[in-house]
């Protein structure tokens, strides 16, 4: 397990701002962490890049909602999380201190204990003689814990308990209805969600990976299964290849992911959900574009007692990382039908959707009638009041009393009515329309483990010198502005030049030392372009811009910098405007 | 209180997808409002426009973080909120439903209650005899209730008490010596933050108005009160005119506010801090941004029992609405050295900045020097034990040693070494620069809060419609492409151009019923323009662009559409462009 990689990325990310622990004036607090400047502007540019693949490109039929992060109680029990989203806990009988049981059983003994009972777990803690890894103290039971932070909305008391949500989905569930109302009824249906949400972690020990509280980015995609409607995946994902590991090929040992395209893995059974397949394709171009290489990222399908209770099928999508040798970046998870089901059960809400059907449904229904004229006769006169008591209770209603009563009579407000005037028949209706709850595939990530990633994908050191290629369009700082020197008529045009660029975009002033070192700290902080400004600038109303990977110069009319720029941002190569290609200073 | 407008808002607002209560199929919970996807659209565009004005047009000092919004305890006890961070409950014995007092007597009597003690609450209730609002039953005692939700970090203990932030604040100044070394020590430094923020209101009534979980968008700007070195002041707030109503004012029974620039303002003494008069002044610009007339909007002074307990200064930014009356948008608050204070103070830490000084600070300080020769002699062979000895402690210890030994000697590892090889004399030094904690004025606003406001300034009806004219730079939806009919070839050339818009913007492609009638929902979902396709388009390869405003229509070549729509979207006449303006369909 060597560290040395996640240290220095580490070390260099608090010195430079990206991020660093938070609360540090208090002794900081395990599992919370702060974003800095340049950290806030990866974040967001992440976030953004993930709306335009997951949802702007997808713009008729993914929408973006927001729901809060305090859930009263009830939606957590019956999305099952009350009972489920827990984990294994174990307290030092000495220092008091608690670990998850099972973090403790596989690093001493190196195998993984994913879905163990509690009993499991015991055993295997007293059989190893396993002790607190921190004083050395005898470990007590292990006991279930609740993930779920607790809080109250209003004044203590059981019935305002309410639980921070531990991922956004909830929030697209329980709203189905109403977007579905919104979408005029048409599925498939992406909700998406970018928010905050928090897992009360046990003894959290892995810096920004595994945080209390994170930045989720969410779709809950629901879709008819009978009728999934999802040429997409055919039209855009057959030629992409992405990796799998199976859980069939994990139970037989084997750690080789195969190389398939999303299209051919679903027509083969390997992904059991086309939407699912779908997104998992989005996904792997979407960490490309983060700066991870198709060879260095897969999808490890999880085994049955490894997944989420809601799950029919999970692939955790993996990137290979130098300390722990790979990390999950996203989860793919095929919720089908569980959560609508559940909270249509705990809530009696109608969180259907409707399909019509090619060929009608012959359904079956009892049907009760009663004869006009026999009553007319029976009653003479009262027969408006015995008219009136029937049309005040719906025909459901009628069938039971009639259906239930004993002998030979009913009696509706007072008024005894014989059962001979009433007809109960079974009659076959059509139905066109049939109601169905849908099925969901639901790609979900997390902002700051993308963060990270980005950033150890984009860490290089050449010549003792640290250089971050972060993609342009996420790299926090957009342009440096350099003078040549730190002198006038230079600083007076390069001061000209950073006010136009700061109404676009993020920029940095570089000043003090050679140009040389304006670059290297611009190479540093991951900017992809540096605008220098010579002699020749001010005379002719031009400037140089330069691209870091490439270190290519541009000699560009100051009038197109703002077009060269864009270009480059968009991933372009700058000197395709036409430009000259120069070479001054490096 | 007329509520016509803000019903017909609200109920468009729910029937459009910009809004709607929390968990509906779970009964709803008061002070929690999901936003759909148009809100969505609308947050994040008032968000960023928000982010242009107060962090990226002065990016030269102020940055953005981002922390966590659980907080472990310490910080909201250092920060004075555990203490005074509370509102009035009274609980109606009968029903056991919670009241906010002030509101009941505030309803009640109409007079204004703010920093009354629970007494004087308690008698005007008894006094008035006011009831219960729901069920007439007699209210109880009055008590303090804390507005911050509680939760624990890992297991349910004292030590891991935590709170939901109820500002962003405190992550602000906790961080400030991080931020403040990232700016190399430069001041003025403004450290934003955009973030979820809950505080557990006592039966919230005003929908999205008062909530109980929304997004904050905060300034904490530190600088320094004897430099403030705030000429933004007078270059950019001399002519904008804002609208003051002052504490002596509201003292006289004034209402009528006074019109006066920002710089007029802090000059007269009327706003105490530069800065907070300079963030008023962008305060003012960014409402106006949103749609709010300048005269519909002004800076209402707090009396000093209104105020929160960290600020020496409040205003209140207030926008005219039609149910309320007013409603706050933002507080801009002098919070001056409070907080960070308290955090040196609860912390230790080091919160200080660092002034240069133009003359420098005569400081005495006490020194101690031994004498190397009287050593050597004394103890000879043994002299560089003693110089080794004296060596590993500091200076300061070894005075604090001497000056409080007995006796003619000191002991230092065993040796004992006389009093008389030391002196203690008192010295002067020159100290060119000096700490101190430096002031701190804050904007801070709502942003949902800002969604309701954007909304009903942009609202009004024509003939029976409904029309949103939002600023384009707030429109969820910036563009329609609209076929003159359904037919081919108009449809195939439609999509075209919907595929190319949605590259850029979020559109909505408009189908069914006449132009007429696509023109109508652009208008009622605020769509600023809308692409036409007609039987030239296809055969010349143009199409017409209306702006929903003035409905005026220019026909443009299809290659020049993205640039007819960048500007339109800046807020410029689209006409500017230089091709003709058409009048074909309304």
């Amino acid at each position: 397990m060597g560290s040395s990689k996640y240290e220095k990325i580490i070390d260099y990310a608090v010195k430079r701002g990206f991020l660093w622990q938070s609360y540090e004036i208090y002794g900081g607090q395990a599992g919370f962490y702060d974003l800095g400047p340049l950290g806030v502007l990866l974040k967001n540019n992440i976030i953004n890049l993930w709306r335009e693949f997951f949802v702007r490109k997808h713009q008729e039929f993914v929408v973006e909602i927001e729901t809060p992060i305090i859930t009263p109680s009830i939606v957590f029990k019956a999305s099952g999380h009350e009972e489920s989203f827990t984990d294994y806990a174990v307290e030092c009988t000495q220092c008091h201190r608690i670990f998850r049981a099972d973090h403790l059983i596989e690093e001493k003994l190196n195998i993984s204990t994913e879905g163990y009972p509690a009993e499991e777990l015991e055993k295997l803690i007293n059989e190893n003689s396993i002790k607190c890894p921190v004083c050395g103290g005898v470990l007590g039971n292990v006991r279930k814990f609740l993930l779920l932070f607790q809080t109250h909305v209003g004044p203590y008391s059981p019935e305002n308990l309410a639980y921070l949500r531990p991922e956004a989905a909830q929030g697209m569930f329980t709203n189905f209805k109403r977007v579905y109302d919104l979408a005029r009824h048409k599925l498939p249906l992406g909700i998406a969600q970018i928010g905050r949400v928090a897992r009360n972690e046990i003894s959290p020990r892995q810096g920004p990976i595994r945080l209390r509280e994170f930045t989720i980015m969410e779709i809950e995609f629901f879709y008819d299964e009978a009728n999934p409607n999802c040429d997409l995946l055919y039209d855009h994902c057959r030629e992409e290849k992405i990796q799998i590991l199976t859980g069939e090929q994990r139970q037989r040992g084997e750690d080789k992911p195969v190389s398939i395209s999303p299209a051919e893995a679903f027509n083969d059974g390997i992904i059991k959900s086309p939407w699912l397949a779908y997104w998992m394709c989005i996904a792997s171009k979407f960490i490309n574009a983060l700066g991870v290489p198709g060879s260095n990222s897969y999808f490890e399908e999880k085994l049955p007692h490894e997944r989420a209770h809601y799950s029919k099928q999970t692939f955790d999508q993996m990137v290979i990382v130098d300390r722990w040798g790979r990390v999950e970046v996203s989860g793919h998870a095929y919720r089908h039908t569980y959560d609508l089901e559940r909270h249509i059960a705990f809530s009696k809400a109608d969180l259907y959707a409707v399909r019509q059907l090619k060929t009608p449904k012959i359904v079956k229904r009892t049907e009760i009638q009663y004869d006009k004229v026999a009553i007319l006769k029976m009653f003479g006169s009262r027969a408006g009041d015995v008219f009136k008591v029937i049309s005040t209770i719906s025909r459901d209603e009628l069938l039971k009393i009639v259906s239930s009563a004993q002998g030979d009579s009913i009696v509706l407000n007072n008024i005894v009515i014989p059962k001979s005037v009433f007809t109960v028949a079974e009659v076959e209706e059509q139905q066109w329309v049939e109601r169905f709850v849908p099925s969901v595939s639901e790609p979900s990530f997390g902002a700051e483990r993308l963060m990270y990633i980005a950033m150890e994908y984009a860490y290089s050191e050449q010549e003792d010198r640290i250089i971050l290629k972060f993609p342009p369009k996420i790299a926090p700082i957009k342009v440096g502005v350099a003078p040549l020197v730190d002198r006038e008529p230079l600083k007076q045009f390069a001061r000209k030049v950073y006010e136009v660029l700061k109404e676009r975009y993020y920029v940095m002033y570089l000043e003090g030392g050679t140009i040389g070192r304006k670059y290297a700290l611009a190479d540093e902080l991951g900017i992809p372009f540096v605008v220098t400004i010579d002699y020749d600038s001010v005379s002719k109303n031009d400037v140089t811009i330069r691209e870091r990977n490439s270190r290519k110069q541009v000699r560009v009319p100051f009038s197109d910098l703002l077009k060269a720029i864009d270009l480059g941002l968009d991933g372009l190569d700058i000197s395709i405007i036409g430009y000259p290609i120069v070479e001054y200073y490096s």
